[in-house]
């Protein structure tokens, strides 16, 4: 890292591929395939009609189809980029006409409750290799996403023990032909990973910006004109898809609950030291947190300048 | 809003401006004077040897001044810019040798403390307005500055009732002529504001991000890889300054308590939400917080593009 593109296929990953669900992610994973050339054929569909007519209107696939079922009977990938309160539904609706072989993935933020939603709809025949690109904007919708959106972040594969190697293999090339680094780890892993890394600080976000909204000594038109002291770096989460979020934190519960317990217990002793004017001890806890943000420009996951690296890969979007 | 430059001046707001503290804004402030001709003079003064040699290597100011006293010996305006610490010492110091007529003004982000730091040291003959520019970034150090920093941002002054109308509407010019949009309001409504816009949530982001680093079951490399979850958008704020920050929470402590008290309050009832699975609660709450992302977009104090507006700034100030 960072990549400039992603890597060269010498041919296609899949010849055929199937996305369920063309919001930001699924139609980025669209443009992507498009981009890297990783299948020969991309069939979209969603529950919305509408989502779904916009998806052709924008080109983004080679056909579409309101019906899953249909969608999916050819394809030797299928990747389910609905929200994961939907995951279930689908599976059970699509498992049945899997061809023989068929790899079928996800991009869900919470993987435990994925796998126990779709592992006992899919065919022995079939292989189940779950996936999380960490990538995304607070933007939703087909038009909202792009082809870089992938370039030089890291998608996580969770497969079980029993999954194929095979298939594991080419999950994890589509990926980096995205330009994305993949790495693999247990659901159980992943799901506290990312309760500390993404779903706690949305939930920390959406709070603050429903307490400021609240208030009555202080109007809401003086949050937003203020905003710029650094409440503003949090409306930007707090403005992401509420139906995802919402099913995150009911599919990872635990891991959110005892990662919120935690940051809220240091918080307390935050409190403290504010009410005991610990100057020290403030200073301490704010000298650490820095190095943690030069790890994180370090490895280009961030740019030093404060656009969060984002200017780059809508610039080799542009080029593409 | 938004402004492409500043207020055009017919002519300069003070002969002689005397910045003390030549940090992020500080600099910012001597640059922004520059482009705005809001002085024909400005001279530089900081209690750390190597800040001023960089300020003078960078051509900043007209005149450099270890001592700070007879930096403002001459200034028809004084502009204090150290952390919030060190002003009842600087106020104590330099004080004494004011011009006649002089208006000292500062930037702190508390106000209620630094009046008190300051008005008690202050001769009758001279003037304090007290001013606080809403805008920073998580750089420190004369380097870190630019002229446009302050381009469409507000900045707060907080008189008092005896300040002369005439000394506030010179320091109300002065920010207009960096771009910046001018509100008056009382001291203790400023700590109120900042508190929920500003303190708390850089509290928070220091939380969570030393929550992160203490982690066993997570380690910090895992941490930093999957940082574009959402917790990056968290360390940039907990790379700011760890003096003004620890002086803010030290100056600001009732407010910032108070507001506190009401996030952790929120928190709870989140919490709850999860534990019992209220999907409806949480769905309607992340809905909520997207109307407050619009409103700031709306209001110029960010753009729709993920990159906090700050591009825009960046560019203003390489044309300049």
């Amino acid at each position: 890292m960072p990549f400039k593109s992603g890597r060269r296929l010498a041919e296609p990953v899949f010849e055929h591929v199937a996305i369920v669900g063309v919001g930001l992610i699924g139609s980025s994973i669209a443009r992507a395939i498009r981009r890297s050339k990783a299948a020969n054929k991309i069939i979209l569909s969603d529950a919305s009609k509408e989502v779904l007519l916009r998806a052709e209107a924008l080109g983004l696939g080679d056909d579409y189809r309101a019906c899953a079922k249909s969608a999916v009977k050819d394809a030797d990938a299928v990747i389910l980029c609905a929200p994961i309160g939907a995951t279930a539904a689908i599976a059970l609706e699509v498992c049945g006409s899997l061809k023989r072989g068929a790899i079928v993935s996800d991009v869900g933020s919470v993987k435990g409750a994925v796998i126990r939603a779709i592992a006992p709809h899919l065919p022995a025949h079939a292989h189940l290799v779950p996936a999380h690109p960490v990538a995304g904007t607070e933007q939703s919708g087909p038009d909202a996403g792009f082809s870089t959106l992938f370039l030089n972040r890291w998608c996580i594969l969770t497969p079980l023990q029993s999954t194929s190697d095979v298939a594991v293999s080419k999950i994890r090339l589509l990926w980096e032909s995205f330009g994305a680094s993949v790495e693999l780890m247990t659901p159980e892993h992943h799901d506290l990973v990312l309760a500390i890394t993404s779903h706690v600080p949305h939930l920390i976000a959406y709070n603050i910006v429903g307490t400021a909204a609240d208030l009555e000594e202080v109007t809401r038109s003086e949050v937003i004109k203020f905003s710029a002291g650094g409440f503003r770096d949090f409306t930007r989460i707090a403005a992401s898809d509420p139906t995802m979020w919402r099913d995150v934190f009911l599919n990872n519960k635990g891991a959110v609950l005892e990662m919120l317990g935690r940051f809220t217990e240091d918080l307390t002793s935050l409190q403290r030291m504010i009410r005991r004017e610990d100057g020290d001890g403030l200073f301490n806890l704010f000298t650490r947190t820095r190095a943690i943000r030069m790890g994180i420009v370090k490895l280009g996951q961030e740019t030093a300048e404060p656009d969060f690296g984002r200017r780059i890969a809508r610039e080799a979007d542009d080029e593409a």
